[in-house]
């Protein structure tokens, strides 16, 4: 079965829709998939942004609203702009990665669908507990172990992977052949890239 | 008959495979094109880049680059990095503004080949003339025309208006009722909005 590494940011607009609608698309080309949490802020730091570029360009962030607008219009996702944006998304990374793998795609759905559907703050542990609880992990175990040196110390390295392995952004599909497929609107053509050339179907 | 206008700009690299490819779709839909080659240099401008954003950020440059490939090897399409990116594209989006409506979608297409299928340099007129004899224009007569004062006017107006509908980059449609779509990998949900939206149809 071929396998594509997911790599999305809790900050990031368009990991939204992407996020909600990966897994389907992946099991419809049975396609293994890897989550990959990380952040975007070491990655933009390297090109000299220390803010979104939907903010540094103000261009392409009216733009991209709108975008988003329409592909959440599209599917039939609630949209609600949160009051600042990119929100801080550092414990959100923590905790999804804290999580044992196979929990991690509904909790990372849940983060955003609170942060993009009903506009909540992600950063603040009032948001993420009933997250938690939904999926039926203990919060505050949960949080605890995210913030342990451990945990911060894997986030790092899964976001130093990011940089290695050239993502531009956020969300990204990433192959076993090396490729890299940047946006929500490429989920579709890195999926079935891996299918194709799935080194164990060859 | 719902109408849309393509905006293009010769020096961008996604340009060429929408160029190539716009036209088949739009007929598709029964959508009517209307080709508008334009000038990124004042959109860039306006974000503070003096250089091709695949320039100023490297990871994003190198990214395009790989993605450009796989999307011109997809569509058999030729591709061949020209020497210098971006090229210099005033002469070339002044001769295509001169040329009456009904040679411009031959004649744009006719430079992205010699530009990103061959590599050649498009801001000769030595690389312009063939390929105005081919759809049947004698080409100094029409280079001349080109440099008059009221076709660079034509050209600069132009580009104004694609700032004032807040264009994020090159190629995008724009719709009747005010819709943007950016980039070649948004052709078909634009054309397909216009078809939806058709003021005349509904």
């Amino acid at each position: 079965m071929a396998q594509v590494e997911f790599w999305y940011e809790f900050a990031s607009s368009y990991s939204y829709p992407a996020t909600m609608r990966v897994e389907a698309l992946a099991a419809d080309r049975g396609v293994g998939l890897v989550w990959r949490p990380f952040l975007l802020g070491p990655l933009f730091a390297g090109q000299g942004w220390r803010d979104s570029p939907f903010n540094l360009f103000p261009v392409k962030g009216r733009y991209m609203w709108r975008d988003l607008e329409r592909i959440c219009g599209a599917l039939g996702l609630p949209l609600r702009r949160p009051e600042s944006f990119p929100q801080n998304s550092l414990l959100a990374a923590r905790v999804a990665l804290a999580l044992e793998d196979a929990l991690r795609p509904a909790f990372s759905r849940a983060v955003y669908r609170a942060e993009f559907g009903q506009g909540q703050p992600i950063d603040a542990p009032a948001t993420l507990r009933p997250l938690l609880a939904e999926i039926g992990v203990a919060p505050d175990p949960l949080l605890a172990r995210a913030v342990e040196d451990a945990n911060k110390a894997a986030l790092k390295a899964q976001t130093a992977r990011a940089v290695a392995l050239g993502l531009p952004g956020a969300p990204c599909l990433t192959t076993a052949d090396g490729e890299v497929f940047w946006g929500n609107d490429r989920l579709e053509q890195g999926l079935d890239w891996a299918r194709v050339h799935d080194p164990v179907a060859e």
